[in-house]
C-alpha cells in the first residue's frame, strides 16, 4: 500500500474525527495511483489510517479506517455485514431501505440502496469504482439480490474523472421493481432518471406525518405522493400537488394500487398554488412542505432562505389553530437551527404560535455520525399551530 | 384592567413571540397591584396583549395572550382544555403526565402535574397564585381529581415574594399515588420532598432507551429506577447507581412491585463508580447517563461543562462496537448543540466513533414553542459506538 503525506492541519482534522482531506492539505501524493487504498501518513511519517486516493476531486482522501489496515475483501464484508445488521434492527415493515449510507456507515464512496430483490448502488469516488467487483461479490454474500445495478450517472463521478454510464454488475434488473413501505405498495423505477420515484430517506417521516395529519391535508410537492398516500387513512381528503406530470402519473398508480380514495393529485407550482389558496381563503388542517433543495451551494444561499421562509409562510396561512405544519429541506447548507428560525420568522409575520411536535431527520438505514455533520442532512420539523 | 407601559424593546421582544418582560423594559406601571392581569400597552399606548403582573420579580410581566381579552374563568378553562385535548394525543400507556407545561401551553407561572386520579399544582407568579381558586375549579371541571395539592414550597415562589407552603386545593391527598407509565406501576410521593420519585419528562425517553438497550447495562443516576427499569426486559442485566440511599429504597420497591429480577441497585459516587468499573476493566453494552443538572445557572458553566464531558468519557471508557450510550441534559443552560459538542470530544478522546441514533427532548406533555427556546430544557441523545 502506497503512502500519502498530509499536513498537520489534515492530522488534526482526522483527530476530529472527519473522514475528508482536501487537496490543500495534502503534502506529498508519492506514488498513489487512481482509486487506490493508501496509507496516510503525518509529516513524521507515522500512520493515521487507511484511505481511498483521488487523483482528480478536491477530496484527495477519504478516510476507511483509523487503523493501519489492509483494504480487501474481508474488510468491505465486515463493513457491509455491520450494515445490514443496523438495517436489520431500524427498518420496520420495507423491504426496501439504503443499505449503506457512506460515511454514515464508514465507507465514503459507497451508497447502496436495496428495492426489495434488487440493490442500486452509486460508487462516487475512484476508490469505490475500482473496488465495484469485490463490493458486487460481498454485497451477493450478504443479501442475496436478484440483481445489482451500480448507478454510475449520477454527476459528482465528474469530479472524480469517472464515466457517467449507468452498468448491471449482476443478476438482470425489471424495468419496475415492487417495493413495501410501511404497508403500501409502491413502484421503483432503478434504470431510468435520477430518482426512483421512491424516496427512502422520508421512510419514517412519513409515519411521523401520518400520526400528526388530520381533516383536509394538503402535499407540497408530493412528487409520487409519499406524504400524500401515508396520510390518507388519517385525514377526510388530501391533495397533492406537484410541478411534474410525469411524478404525478407515478403517485396517482401508487393511489390506485392501494385502493387510496380520498387522495387528488394536481400539476401546479407550489408557490403559486399556495398564494392562490390564501387569495381564495382556503383553509387546511395539515400542510405537508417538501421542497427539493432551494439551496444546492453556498452561492445561491440568501435566496435559498428566503425561499424557504416564503412557503412556510405561505403554508401557515391556510392553517388555523390545531393545524399541523410538516416542513422539510433536504439541502446540506440549511441545518436544523435556521431551519427553525426560518419557521420561527414564517410564522410571526403571518401571525401564528407555533408548538413544535417533532425535530426529525432522516431515516435511520440513513446515519448520521457524530463528528461529521454533513450526513445530517435531511430535516423534518413538525408544529401545530396554537 | 390597569394598563403596564413597556419600552420598544419589550414591544419587538412581544412580537417576537417571547412571553417574559424584564424589569428593565418596564416604562410605567400603573395602578398594576401584585398578581393582576394588566394590559400591556406600547409607549403609544395601544395594547400589545394581557399579562400577569408580579411586583417583585425580574420578570415583571408574563403574557398570557397577543389578544385584548378578559383573563376569567372561561379563559382558564379553554386554555386547560385544550392542554388536556393535546395529553390525550401524545400520552399512551400511562395515567400520570404533565398537563400543563407553564409557557408550553401558554399559561406561564403554572405546571399542573397529573398522577393518576391526583393533581399536583405549581404557582409560580403572583398571577397564578392570585387564580389559585378559579384554577382548582376549572381544574376540577376538566379532570375531575380526587385531590388536587399546591406544592407552594418551591424555592422559586421567594422570587414573587409568595408563601413557601404546600396546600391542599381541594379533596384529600394520600401518602403514596399508584401510579402506571409505560406499563410499570409506580409509586409517587407528592406531599414530601421536592421530587415526586417519578419523572414524568422522561417517560418518552425511558421507552426510547429501552428500544436501543441491550446485554448488560449500567444505569447511572438512576434515582428511583426509572431508566434501569424500563430497561430490564431489553437486558440481560441492569446496574443503577445512585448516591441517595432513599431514592434507591424507591428503586428497589419499584422494582419488586413490578416482578424484575435482573436488576441491582448501589448507592455509589457515579463519577468515583465509573473510574473504578474503568480500572477493572469492566465492559457494558449500554450505558445510560442522566445526572441532576450541572449548569444550574450561567455562572457555574465551566465546571459544569468539565462535569458533562468528563462522564461521558468515562461511560464511553466502558463501552465496545455496538455498544449504545444514552445521555441526558437537564440543564436549561446546556443546548443540544453544546452537548453533542461534549460528547464528540469525549468520544475522540476515548477513541471511539459514535453514530447518532436519536436527538430527543422532554416527552410531548411537556410541550415546546417554537418562540420560547426555555421550553426545550431536557436533552436525551442516544448514541452507537462504530
Amino acid at each position: 500500500m502506497s503512502g500519502v503525506k498530509v499536513t498537520r492541519k489534515a492530522e488534526s482534522r482526522i483527530e476530529s474525527g472527519h473522514p475528508w482531506i482536501f487537496s490543500s492539505d495534502v503534502a506529498e501524493r508519492g506514488q498513489a495511483q487512481p482509486g487506490d487504498a493508501v496509507r496516510v501518513l503525518n509529516l513524521r511519517g507515522q500512520c493515521l489510517g487507511v484511505a481511498h486516493y483521488s487523483s482528480t476531486s478536491q477530496i484527495v482522501l477519504r478516510m476507511l479506517s483509523r487503523k493501519d489496515q489492509p483494504i480487501d475483501r474481508a474488510f468491505y464484508l465486515a463493513r457491509l455485514q455491520a450494515a445490514l445488521k443496523h438495517r436489520q434492527h431500524v427498518v420496520r415493515e420495507s423491504d426496501s431501505y439504503r443499505l449503506v449510507h457512506a460515511e454514515g456507515d464508514l465507507l465514503p464512496g459507497l451508497i447502496v440502496d436495496r428495492y426489495g430483490d434488487y440493490l442500486s448502488v452509486q460508487l462516487l469516488d475512484q476508490g469505490m469504482d475500482a473496488a465495484s467487483e469485490v463490493l458486487a461479490s460481498c454485497l451477493e454474500e450478504v443479501v442475496q439480490p436478484k440483481g445489482i445495478l451500480a448507478r454510475n450517472d449520477v454527476p459528482v463521478r465528474k469530479l472524480e474523472s469517472l464515466p457517467l454510464v449507468p452498468k448491471v454488475l449482476s443478476g438482470e434488473l425489471p424495468e419496475r421493481v415492487p417495493v413495501k413501505m410501511n404497508g403500501l405498495s409502491l413502484q421503483a423505477d432503478l434504470l431510468h432518471g435520477q430518482k426512483t420515484g421512491v424516496y427512502l430517506d422520508q421512510r419514517e417521516n412519513y409515519v411521523a406525518a401520518a400520526h400528526w395529519a388530520r381533516g383536509r391535508a394538503l402535499d407540497c410537492f408530493t412528487s409520487t405522493g409519499g406524504f400524500a398516500l401515508h396520510m390518507a387513512p388519517s385525514c377526510e381528503s388530501v391533495e397533492g400537488i406537484d410541478s411534474s406530470a410525469e411524478a404525478l402519473k407515478t403517485a396517482t398508480a401508487n393511489r390506485d394500487a392501494n385502493g387510496i380514495k380520498n387522495v387528488t393529485f394536481r400539476e401546479a407550482n407550489a408557490f403559486d398554488y399556495l398564494a392562490g389558496l390564501a387569495a381564495a381563503r382556503r383553509q387546511f388542517d395539515t400542510v405537508v412542505l417538501d421542497p427539493p433543495a432551494f439551496a444546492k451551494s453556498k452561492t445561491n444561499m440568501d435566496a435559498a432562505l428566503r425561499g424557504y421562509k416564503e412557503i412556510n409562510f405561505k403554508a401557515l396561512k391556510l392553517l388555523q389553530p390545531g393545524g399541523v405544519l410538516v416542513t422539510c429541506s433536504c439541502s446540506h447548507h440549511v441545518n436544523e437551527g435556521t431551519l427553525l428560525q426560518l419557521v420561527a420568522e414564517a410564522a410571526l409575520d403571518a401571525g401564528k404560535t407555533l408548538r413544535v411536535l417533532e425535530r426529525r431527520a432522516q431515516a435511520q438505514d440513513h446515519p448520521i455520525l457524530l463528528t461529521v455533520p454533513e450526513t445530517l442532512y435531511l430535516k423534518c420539523l413538525i408544529f401545530e399551530v396554537l
